[in-house]
């Protein structure tokens, strides 16, 4: 018996489409967002992938699809749990910027380490700036030390793996999970699932609101390597789509 | 230190509005319902009484009331556990019945048992009818005899009562605790609270929409009988026009 693990990246919110960075400041979902949760809905029943219990990070982007694509399969009564470790990567100072003035200001090059280095991040924020999210009521019970002011892919995947192995992997030993979260937190663990290198993980983008499905043996290692979206088509449109927007 | 309660009803229900008997089938709340929701959730935010985790039942109108108050409040992120023990009672056979056509049907004086007493339930629901709800997914963890096919007030209390000490009563130690649920799984749970008779309970009613706060003592029991309405005087209102509902 294979686990069945299934990964959603969140629609577009609304500062996606003012093409701000996001990172922890809690945007939610616009109606573009809205109707690509409630397309992975129907993908998930039309499919019969009906998740038992769903992770989500303690963002409203992620929590908002989740409700929507479960609504839609008519799962909103299952276990739900929530985690800051599946926050979406802490973006430092960038947080609240216009991502073209930044490219602008510091240059392609800088521009594309911060976005995509595996291990530089970008500046700290200052905690008592206006998007740190450093005194956000949901992480006061972490401990000042534990709540990032920056973060690189890196620094995702130290965070991530221990919400992975303590909650998602006993959870998908007996049920079919969802796990509702964000481009860089989901690059994060296919990138330990799949074990993609430091070199190769720049260049996986994971599409918004197309469920990838993982079937993984005992191990928690993935039967066919990269899972399989169940939208192959429209998943590979929007791969092509990412992969093109650097281009001039 | 008081424990913080707050107990929420659904708003308006489809079925509510069709004016049919729901009990365990799975409607969801409709547009009135929806703002009742959005109101409730702006009286938590008004009156500073942000839950720090919320208890459903497995009904979504209950799940929909919670996924829109908080939204409002914006405490979306909070830890959400679920639980048929706080669904609404099982309405046995009288389950997707119209209300008016039961009463001239049987008399006012059966529908009134049926409706109001505490320890008479309706007719058991056949497992096979349409609306026994026995097949349910949601229900396929539970061996069949702990599936009910109807159900009296007293029944509700029985199977609520294991959840309020287990979850509910460990969360209110450290936390304020949020319950949305039904008519008559909050009835159930301020007949313990308040320690209402069995002669008194079906003089109880619970608005819709309201959240109703108690402050609990160490055990666990309110500080003030029949805790607090944020909203006192739309609960008045509505407790007079549900009084005086069965008056011709």
């Amino acid at each position: 018996m294979t686990a069945k693990l299934i990964l959603l990246r969140h629609g577009e919110s609304e500062w996606n489409a003012k093409n701000l960075f996001t990172g922890w400041v809690d945007v939610d979902v616009n109606d573009k967002g809205r109707a690509e949760a409630i397309r992975a809905g129907e993908l998930l029943a039309e499919n019969d992938l009906l998740p038992d219990v769903v992770h989500t990070s303690v963002l409203k982007r992620a929590i908002t699809t989740a409700n929507a694509a479960l609504a839609t399969a008519d799962r909103s009564w299952i276990p739900t749990k929530r985690s800051w470790r599946l926050n979406e990567r802490h973006y430092g100072a960038l947080q609240g910027l216009d991502k073209s003035a930044t490219r602008e200001k510091y240059g392609e090059e800088q521009f594309m380490i911060w976005r995509r280095s595996y291990d530089t991040p970008p500046p700290p924020i200052e905690p008592d700036a206006q998007f740190s999210q450093f005194d956000d009521p949901r992480y006061a019970g972490l401990p000042p030390e534990a709540r990032p002011l920056t973060e690189c892919l890196a620094d995702v995947v130290v965070r991530m793996l221990p919400y992975w192995y303590d909650e998602i992997v006993p959870d998908l030993r007996t049920k079919t999970v969802l796990v509702a979260a964000h481009g860089n937190s989901l690059r994060a663990l296919v990138k330990h699932l799949d074990r993609i290198s430091d070199a190769d993980i720049p260049q996986l983008n994971i599409p918004t609101g197309i469920p990838l499905l993982y079937e993984l043996d005992d191990d928690m290692r993935p039967v066919t390597e990269g899972g399989r979206y169940l939208d192959p088509e429209a998943a590979a449109e929007s791969i092509t789509a990412v992969a093109n927007q650097g281009k001039k």
